[in-house]
């Protein structure tokens, strides 16, 4: 591994046009994260120095984002990838190690890619570029890196000066970068923009150092989805898919069963233990983690909840932010989590709230229960005991607490503790009028028939 | 463009037996439309004078659909797609434009293709007939229409009677043809049936029309999807998916974020703005359009309803016909709205029924709160002003008011109107019963061990 | 057809560790069914005489799911698959018909295909062992039954030991062997491990009996699919996918229509008729049934459940065991059924649960209803009668009994049987405070206010 220190340099002064959004590019998300979060994250396993970040429109929504975690340069006017690594300069002053130039709209590449390149400065040919290759299946107008079988470059050439041989390499440019500061700025310096766009082109560092007698290398990535670009939401569509089936596939190899693989949808951080059976049609928002055993039943979404040994959710389960389900608890239809724990061998079987809430163990939580959280200006707590049995269409006003072992009737709306063992019934009489129905009904039915006259 | 006029012949006589259905083939939906009104909706581009469909079996249910938007005749028996144009002929007494022949179970060509068709009867050359052409990536069985590469045609030849040279031609046959009235009609007169099945056929009166030395002209189809047949339920599906990847790639080109393209389902007349973001598995009822900004889902069910600006929908909302959802509202799990607008910045996030009602600006509905909107025999109306707070697992009985900023406690049953500023709270008495629980549980479970032995 | 008596052995020793789990890799289910009882169901089509399952760890769980249908036998230590047939050899102790060799891991042999192997054995030409050939797509490492185009085996062969010549034969060896019993094992006597496992290879007794000068011969499985074994979760998913796209085209071919047939997801055992219409996000567990006409609308979930001509479910319908919904009934988004019978046009419209509960015809359940059938310990009955109207967000109380005609208020709790034509309210008075509300929207405002500060 390199001792060498590194500095990122990130391109993101890309308006992104085809995404005809007001959000940046690379603030989209793929799996439940921005696709720069995801680049940096991998860049970060190599434990960079400095990260800088190139800018342009939408800059503030990236310095949001990012917020201290990297330094920010604009390029204005933008004058090509060239002229954008140019613009890190200054923010590298006194720096003395690697530079790897990253894209904020390539967000897959790996760190082990990332490493391979800035190691592969300091092999003893001592290379003053290196560039990321890549092989596509289909090469079409990608400019080609003219390499030897070692990975040695003879030249960078864009498609359409390629000759037929050139294009007969299937190693295409990605893009991507590495070159020590000092190699990386002095030739930027001589790049010229004599070109039809008149810009200022990066892979041109590496003609400049060949022809100054210098190695240049190529190091290949390791498939083609790894340097992507994302310009557009069919691509951003295409990114999400390929992501998902490579989680899809890694869980089920962890021993998870995926009944209908295609239908599941993970997030950038999902946990799953082995013998988790997750059936059709279930999204897995970000923070969740799910213990041995337990069974995601179809049609169920999850977010920032932790589900427990043997648990069973769903189907049509809502876990939200800072549900947990301890061991063997059991969440059924149309019942939503949030803030809220229930404990081992407790149950919320259909049709419930449980919000700001703590559930004990095994206690039985009825159909239609609400826990009323929220007054319009602040939010409550509910506490109910171990084994209480909370009767069906109850409303809890919280904050509100509920005894080990305690009763609380059906329909009631409870605004009071209720004690250990307790009963609780908030409960009209029952007001009876016999033939009242038959007499609306002949009512109802007479009036029904003059409307149709 | 063409200036003469025009009448679209329908063939739609064929009972579908292969869909094993009570429903007539053409009118089996296709993205919530019946095919032949997907047909009918693309020939009204060209402003057809008259609109003739040939019936057969079923013909009530075309009837029903269509009513006086054509006119109808009954071909009975049936001898052939050329016996079927025939029945016509009667129904354009006194028309003298062009005839352009379509079938109810071909729905998807294009307008500007019926358009290049009868453009193509009035070129110089004057073609008797304008056959529909296309070019399959696997032409099987198909006709062929043997042509010179300005389209036009040698011969129409079966595939059955095809040399080698014949089939080497991959230009297939639609079954679509245009021609003048006296044309279409004087050629069909001239049609055999000295054949296997002892049936017209309707490309014969491109055979005949070129042994009068007349010119016969080729149009080609946008691709094979356009001129695709639809007469089993699988060819039903197939259709139904390759109309959805196009409308999946067409709003994603606009600016919509789909998260799992596959996983959403458009109706016909589905609107939505750029920055709008889907979520997976989301389906699409008629009627519905979204502003910009908005946020729909996972699980959510739409259909007629209109979604403001920067909304949230879901996920499990369900939106039925007449819900309008104003400016950054927001509707969450498990709640229906029906027939009822929810004001700018309102909510309603939980276990909801909101059916014929308008809740205010800043409304906060509670969980579990019910529109009673429906006495068995009429519906009422609910009316929730602005800022009102509804508490959880209240009922509200139509007709019903609700003031500007007012209170209904949890767990009520409103029946009259509450005022301004008033809190209103339906709620019994607290009965208490300590011990009654830890009583319960004992003989409950004595019960409960008597029955075991 | 064979009349000969007939053993089967199932191999079901291996641990399957690729798959990760506590559960045995052959009771892993497949469209809700044991793989293993998928392949015992086909067998069961030839009434063998004797099941012997060879077992190794794991055996409990496998003895637990097939109890006394079958005899087990341990293979301990596992040396192959001819030793683990040999294990099976007492077990059929006076037995002296014919041997079929399956997989537990490979379940989806056809019955015919077994059937063909055992009709094999009794041709004129008397073959010492039936081996079961497939053609996959692509023969990779598999080992070449060489054969002549009758099946007569020449040899069998491992792909390591093939030559080029062997290679270029297509046919592979699924494993899959029937014999008569005596040469069964006299030839498994036989078989050594003198290779580099050092283990007893099942394919080996066709290599002898050749040697003997014995016919040996070849029968075809219909598709690669048949003989797929499952080893990795990925496997199991593959299979799930397989079936599940196979019974998708067999309803569709029916008369059924699936809009999106990718996201359907059927039982082993569903039972549709023709004219059902089941929209995108469908699930059916096991015990399903859906008479003509029926439509199930998206993100529905059937199990155990009955679904009556032209009945409408969903969406988000939830029938769970024991739900019978009688002819045009209707149950809607959020509504649960368990144990519930559903009367001719009634409707369960919004957000219910209905269990251990009988609706009368054309009774209507307000939306927020819910059966309270449990007390913590028991279940209780409600039942409620024809043209009965229960008001929203009423709690029926079980046991407890409501008459024909009859109407329950809404935010009723009704703990007593309501007689026919009766009008039961449970409801309290509704209390009043005038400008309570505006007070305590200041007096929280202030609060709001103080706490940021």
């Amino acid at each position: 591994m390199s001792t060498h220190e590194l500095a990122i340099v990130v391109l993101a002064a890309g308006k992104g046009t085809r995404m005809k959004s007001d959000l940046h590019k690379v603030l989209h998300p793929i799996a439940g994260r921005p696709m720069l979060e995801h680049l940096l994250a991998s860049a970060e396993e190599l434990s960079p120095k400095h990260r800088v970040v190139i800018v342009g429109a939408g800059r503030e929504q990236i310095e949001t984002q990012l917020g201290e975690r990297a330094s920010y340069r604009v390029q204005e006017p933008q004058l090509g990838t060239g002229h954008a690594v140019q613009q890190a300069e200054d923010a590298l002053d006194g720096f003395d190690g690697d530079v790897l130039v990253l894209y904020g709209d390539v967000p897959f590449v790996k760190a082990a890619t990332m490493r391979a390149m800035t190691d592969r400065l300091h092999e003893s040919d001592s290379p003053a570029v290196v560039v990321l290759g890549f092989e596509p299946e289909d090469p079409l107008a990608y400019g080609r890196v003219v390499a030897d079988d070692a990975g040695r470059i003879a030249k960078m050439v864009e498609f359409k000066d390629a000759s037929d041989e050139d294009r007969a390499c299937r190693l295409c440019n990605s893009g991507l970068m590495a070159a020590r500061k000092s190699d990386m700025f002095d030739l930027l310096r001589r790049v010229g923009n004599d070109n039809a766009q008149g810009e200022y082109y990066l892979p041109d560092i590496v003609n400049i150092a060949i022809a100054d007698g210098r190695n240049c290398a190529a190091v290949k990535a390791g498939s083609e989805y790894e340097v992507a670009g994302i310009n557009s939401r069919a691509e951003l569509a295409a990114a999400e898919a390929q992501w998902q089936e490579e989680q899809r596939d890694h869980w089920m190899a962890e021993g998870v069963t995926l009944r209908a693989p295609d239908t599941v949808f993970f997030s950038w951080d999902t946990e799953l233990a082995p013998d988790v059976t997750i059936e059709p049609n279930v999204v897995f928002g970000p923070g969740v983690s799910v213990a041995r055993g337990a069974l995601i039943r179809a049609f169920s979404h999850l977010e920032g909840a932790s589900v427990g040994e043997d648990c069973k959710v769903g189907p049509y389960a809502r876990l939200r932010p800072g549900a947990v389900m301890e061991k063997d608890s059991f969440v059924g239809n149309f019942v939503e989590m949030k803030k809220a724990v229930l404990g081992e061998g407790a149950k919320a079987s259909h049709l419930t709230y449980l919000g700001d809430a703590t559930v004990g163990p095994g206690a039985n939580i009825g159909a239609g229960t609400i826990t009323c959280n929220y007054d319009g200006y602040f939010k409550y707590r509910t506490e109910i005991g171990a084994r209480a049995f909370i009767g069906s269409n109850s409303s809890l006003i919280a904050p509100v607490r509920i005894g080990e072992d305690a009763i609380v009737a059906a329909g009631s709306a409870v605004t009071r503790d209720v004690a250990e063992g307790e009963l609780r019934m908030v409960r009209a009489e029952q007001l009876v009028k016999p033939g009242w129905a038959d007499r609306f009904h002949d009512a109802m039915k007479k009036k029904k028939e003059s409307e149709k006259k």
